[in-house]
């Protein structure tokens, strides 16, 4: 979660909305990097998890990440929650939980309503107050 | 809906499951088109949907499609349900339902959650018999 912190960080210091992902193979290892970039692109698809997802199976050359993690620092909104769920993702890991926009522990909840047959293990509020605060303090700015 | 049908026998002829998507502009003039493209890149994400929104975002050169329309032939899952509401889509317009994969009127149900903030038009089952045989023939075929 520290490399995700600091991918959000370089979000961060590029004027997007501050989150960074990384996706890691079954061994623990880095596959793939990215942070939000929809300013950039004006692309409201190119959330952090949607181009980390897609580079790591660029990576892998495989449509399929079985047995691989999502880092993220924030909680996925439904469309890269549901992304993850595409590319058969086994864990997700977040930092700040996301009341307005999460897809995991709110709103859609796209692992937890009742057709859904895909559950790959949760890990969410790891190392939160931090991703919290750097979401924080980026739209404290933008008043 | 004839001309994303169209798109849909071309991602058939290329082994895709065959979904084919347009934008329209509030005029009604086509934007941007697309078929599903999931085995041509090995990218899971790669939904006719989310490359059309994609593409339509970068001809406007606005991360916004207010009151554009999304036609596509297949009931979108909850990840394009979920791209179509960030790229502010105005009207989504599908042919077949899909009760496995929908993300609208199944499943995560993308617009009618209790959370939800965004609601726009939704139209299914347009050209819903055409859609649906072209899946079925698809699917019927891989056995």
């Amino acid at each position: 979660m520290d490399q995700a912190l600091h991918l959000a960080r370089k979000a961060y210091q590029r004027g997007e909305i501050p989150v960074g992902a990384l996706v890691l193979s079954p061994e623990n290892k880095i596959v793939a990097q990215a942070f939000n970039q929809v300013e950039a692109h004006q692309n409201p698809l190119a959330h952090a998890e949607m181009i980390v997802l897609k580079k790591a199976c660029l990576k892998v050359k495989s449509k399929r990440l079985m047995g691989y993690s999502l880092v993220v620092t924030l909680e996925p909104c439904p469309m890269c929650a549901a992304a993850a769920m595409h590319a058969r993702i086994a864990r997700i890991v977040f930092g700040a939980y996301d009341s307005k926009g999460g897809g995991i522990e709110h709103g859609a909840r796209i692992f937890s309503h009742q057709q859904t047959m895909y559950h790959p293990e949760i890990i969410g509020g790891v190392r939160e107050h931090a991703c919290q605060k750097l979401l924080r303090n980026f739209f404290m700015n933008l008043r």
